[in-house]
């Protein structure tokens, strides 16, 4: 499985907690922003008009493994890779690497392309070029 | 200046920073939660269906001046009052106050009542059964 | 599996995002109040004090699985369970249950009970009275 | 009064809410930040070695106007001037631009320089070549 993208990123005053290191929960909002920054790398945004109305890729399963803590004003980077790319979903996965190349924590999102029914979400195909250009940038070595 | 209603709450972990405090911007957050559970007390929203649609009370204004930390597990109180009572606009003032009665922080927020229209948001007059409400909580005394 | 504890709240503004539901990264937040909620109900606490010195929690795996959104002012049930209480770790169940029944997520957290020694953190074993604390709520009916 | 140092960023999903915009709390974030990222061009941190321990700057007061919101992805700039250099503290000013010049907010933050004294924070003078940094860099034209 390749990488599609990296993203560099500065831990923030604000994304540390009172252990002095990142609040575990800071680590699902960088996977989001790497994610929404791949698309737009490709682009791609995460709320795109589609043949049938604006479409979301809302989340359906989030996770994490800690292994190294990241500390304020600490300089990482974020690996993101499509694990899975099916008809209606996409799943990727990140590698959090210090700058020493320590891994810091792994996770993965799946998402779920929907589109706006009345008043409920329903899942739909991901549209066409969205899929071409996620398929792209996965396999491009 | 009547205190027109009091929220209790309680330091969570993803409150604090590396400092070992409460982070300056959840006081803000703390100040909106307690307004919401204001209105919610007098039975209103501060997302209410007015006779025009949907009606919003974005902030215009936000201050907070700090004098002693909050800590992890720490209880302390919000007194929330109404300043001013205007038109169209509500500016409240707020007192966060720790169990030994020590005044850990003092803010203001000041909104406006809008309505979407089209495409952009227009500052209308506050419904009257709302603009009531709030009178009537904060003149209680 | 049996329930160990079980906290009600409701949806704040600020966890909302422009999607109108709650933000997925508020459910992991709301999963370590729960956790600390719990803890609190035995007389424990997260930051506690072991026979050498301050003992600590870290998160080593956080997962979480969305199935119904959950929306502003919405009051909803969080049950956690511990799945497994080791010598150095515990990992609980949360489930997220709307008014109505309906499962809005389910998630899991695993921690590790850490001391600090000198520079780095240390796994150790879970003081007696905690762990016997846990269990026995976690056993309770 | 000049700026001292502009920083760009990009609004992030999860800094938006259900009003379609980013939620008022985050001014303040991006404030702290656009501190940071100024100090850091200088060679300081706000997390510094003074001669007498570590010092910092916690906040006193933070202010913010709002003008214009702010949408999910739109890119903005933050000039930041230093309005105020004292012994003991300093206050800076901050603007929010959109891309095509229209001001989105103003603000301000306070924050005294402070070293720990055995359990309590205690304000000292912010250290020589600290003070010397800021004075070029807001004097700077």
């Amino acid at each position: 499985m390749s990488v599609a993208f990296t993203q560099t990123r500065q831990v923030e005053f604000a994304e540390t907690d009172m252990a002095g290191i990142v609040h575990f929960t800071n680590f699902f909002r960088y996977m989001e922003q790497a994610e929404h920054a791949f698309l737009r790398s490709l682009g791609l945004s995460v709320h795109a008009e589609g043949d049938n109305g604006l479409i979301a890729f809302p989340r359906v399963e989030a996770t994490c493994s800690y292994s190294a803590p990241l500390e304020f004003e600490e300089t990482f980077e974020i690996d993101i890779s499509v694990r899975e790319r099916k008809a209606k979903s996409i799943t990727y996965d990140f590698t959090f690497r210090k700058k020493n190349g320590v891994i810091a924590a792994s996770g993965s999102l799946k998402t779920v392309c929907v589109t706006r029914k009345v008043d409920r979400l329903q899942a739909i195909e991901i549209p066409d070029d969205f899929a071409q250009a996620i398929d792209d940038a996965s396999h491009k070595d």
